[in-house]
C-alpha cells in the first residue's frame, strides 16, 4: 500500500538526485520514511536518499518497493507547475503507479524490482576531514577544474586550515583555495583525494547551488558529499569513489 | 492591387497559424479582408484564416491572388520590433511583395500560385459538441499526451458534463479531464475521436495560450478548432481529420 | 614583466573583439598600454586594439608579447562575475600566466609568439566617407542583408545624404537607408564598396549593439570600423577588404 501527496518541488528535487546516476531505480516505502539508494553502472558513484513522511502532504506506506524509470517519473512531475501538489497512489494488482496533477492523471508501468540492479551497501566511512560549503562555491571549483582535466583533486591543508579543489591538465592548472572564511565549517584532517570529474560533475547538477553542502575527505578515501533538502526532511548523501594519484 | 500597413504581432501571429501545416500558400487579398485557406501535403491539416482589413492601419486591395514562401516571410516581419508597423506593397508587373518597416525595404519574389497545393474546401459540418477552453488547458493536455503516445483522444462525457483529453501508450497512459468548471463552456453531445498527436503539436505552437479556443468535436469525426487574434478581427479555424479508433 | 588588475567586463570586451577574427594572438604588453593586433588566416579581415593602461585598476609591464589561446582565456573571464576583478601576472621562467578571480587561481601555459601568425600592418588609408552610427543600426542591416544574400554593400549617397546597406539576392533584395536623421554623424564623400558578410556578422558579434561605431568608406576600398569600449579607455578598429563588384 502506498498512498501520498507531495509538492512538485520536493518530488522534483528528490528524483534529480538520484537520476544524475541511474536510470532506474527501486524505492523503497517505509512506513516512517520514502528512500533510495543506487550506484552507477560502473560501481564508482553512490546515492542515498531519504525523504521524511514529514515532507509529504500525506503519506502512507506499509514497506513495499517499486521500480521506476526516473526520467519518465522526472518528465510526469515537470507537467506541474511549481507549487502543484502531486498525487501518487499505487495499484498492487495492476503494480502501475497512478499519478494525479490538478486534473491530470498518468498510469505509470513500474520495473520490477528484481530487473534493477542490487542497491549498495554504502560504507560507514571514518573519515578525518570535513568541509561544509555553499553548493556555489563547490561549483565553482568543480566548473573551472572542468577547463583543465578529467579529475579533480580535493584536499584539506591542516595549516592553512583551508579546502582546495585542483586540477592538473597537460599544459593549465587550476585550483581554488576556500580558507575558513569562505567556509560555513572546517573541521581539518589529512584529507587528500583524487577524483573522476565526470562523476562529480553530475553529482554537482543536483545539488542546489543555496545549499550547505558537507564533504568528508580522507586520504585517498572515497568522498562523501551530503545535503539536505525539502526544508531538511530530506537527506541525500553522495559517495565516490576515489582514482588513484598517480604521481 | 495590393497596399497596406499592418503592425508586425498581427502580421506574424497570421503567417503562424498558416506555417505549422504548409511551406508555402495562396494569400487571397480581398476588398474586405485577407485569407488563407491551406492543407498540408497528407491531407489531414487544414487551415482558414481570415483577416479583417479593418485589422490593419491602412488597407487596399482589390481581390487578387498571390503566392508567398511563409518561412522567408516570417523572416521579414521578425525584424521588426514588437509595435513596428510593416507596410506591404504588390508590385503587379515585376511579381514582388514591397515590404518596409522603418527604413529597412526588402523586395520579397512571389511564387506563381498555380505552382502552390490547390486551397482545400473545408467541409461545413454540424458537430454535436462544443467545448471552450484556454489555450493553456489544451496545450497541457496535449503536452501530457505526447509523453506516452502518438496519438490523443478527444472526448466528452456527457453524463458527467466533462471534456477528456486521453492517450494511451504501450505501457502507460495519460488523461486530462476538464469539467464545466475548468472549461469555459461547455455544449456536451456524443463526441469521441482520436487524433494524429503531430498535427495538433503544430496546430497547439500556433494557438496562443491565454486565447480562447473552441473545440467542435463528434464520433470519429473530424475536430475543429477556432480561435480569434487581432483583438477578434482575425480569424483562425484549423480542422483536422480522425483516425480510425483500433481497439 | 607583467601584472595587472582588470574587471572582467574589461577584459572580455577586449578578448571578444580579437576572437571573432582568430584563434590565437600575440598581446603586447607595452608600458602605456595593452595592444592586439591580428589578421584572420584568409588575410581578408584585420583587427587592431588597444586597452590603455588607465583602463586597468593596476597595470604593470615593460614590452613584453606574449602568445595566448584566445578561447581559453575567455573561458577563464568567465568564470568571473561582472564586477569581479582579475589579477594577471606572467611568470617569466615558466612562460606561463597566472590568473586569480576571488580564490581561484589558474595557471595558463602561452603560446610561443613565434608561431603565431605574423602581426598586420593596418594601412592608413584616407577613406573619403565617414559614417557614424550605433551598433544596433549595423546589427540591424546586417541580419537583414544576411536573409538573401553572402554578400553586403555599404555606400553612401552624396545628393540624399544617406548610408546604405544592401544586398542582391538571387530572388530578393533588401536595403536599409539611413539618413541624417537616423545617423549619430555622415561625412558624405564617394563610397558604395561590396564585402564578405560572413566577416562582417563576425566582427558585428563583437560590436556593442549600444556603442557608436565610425564607419569610414571608399569607393571599392576596405572598410574600417572604429568603436570604443571600457569607457573610452579600450579602441578598436576593424579593417575588411572589399569584394569585387561583379555587375
Amino acid at each position: 500500500m502506498f498512498k501520498a501527496i507531495v509538492s512538485a518541488d520536493t518530488l522534483t528535487d528528490a528524483l534529480d538526485s538520484v537520476s544524475v546516476l541511474v536510470d532506474e531505480c527501486k524505492i523503497r516505502l517505509n512506513e516512517e520514511e520514502l528512500s533510495i539508494r543506487a550506484v552507477d553502472p560502473a560501481n564508482v558513484g553512490m546515492v542515498d536518499l531519504s525523504l521524511d513522511a514529514a515532507a509529504f502532504e500525506s503519506y502512507e506506506a506499509d514497506g513495499g518497493v517499486i521500480g521506476v524509470n526516473l526520467g519518465r517519473l522526472e518528465d510526469i512531475a515537470g507537467m506541474a507547475n511549481s507549487g502543484d501538489l502531486i498525487q501518487l497512489e499505487l495499484n498492487e494488482e495492476t503494480r502501475k503507479l497512478h499519478i494525479q496533477i490538478d486534473g491530470l492523471s498518468y498510469t505509470l508501468a513500474l520495473i520490477d524490482p528484481d530487473s534493477i540492479r542490487q542497491e549498495p551497501d554504502i560504507p560507514d566511512l571514518d573519515l578525518p576531514a570535513e568541509v561544509v560549503l555553499e553548493g556555489s562555491q563547490l561549483n565553482r571549483g568543480i566548473t573551472a577544474a572542468d577547463m583543465v582535466s578529467d579529475h579533480i583533486s580535493l584536499r584539506v591543508d591542516e595549516s592553512e586550515e583551508a579546502f582546495y579543489i585542483e586540477a592538473e591538465g597537460d599544459t593549465d592548472d587550476v585550483d581554488l583555495k576556500l580558507t575558513s572564511e569562505d567556509l560555513i565549517d572546517l573541521t581539518a584532517g589529512p584529507a587528500n583525494s583524487l577524483f573522476s570529474l565526470d562523476y562529480l560533475k553530475d553529482m554537482n547538477k543536483a545539488i542546489p547551488k543555496a545549499t550547505e553542502v558537507t564533504v568528508d575527505l580522507g586520504e585517498e578515501f572515497p568522498v562523501k558529499l551530503h545535503y539536505e533538502f525539502a526544508e531538511g526532511l530530506g537527506h541525500v548523501t553522495y559517495m565516490l569513489a576515489p582514482r588513484i594519484q598517480s604521481d
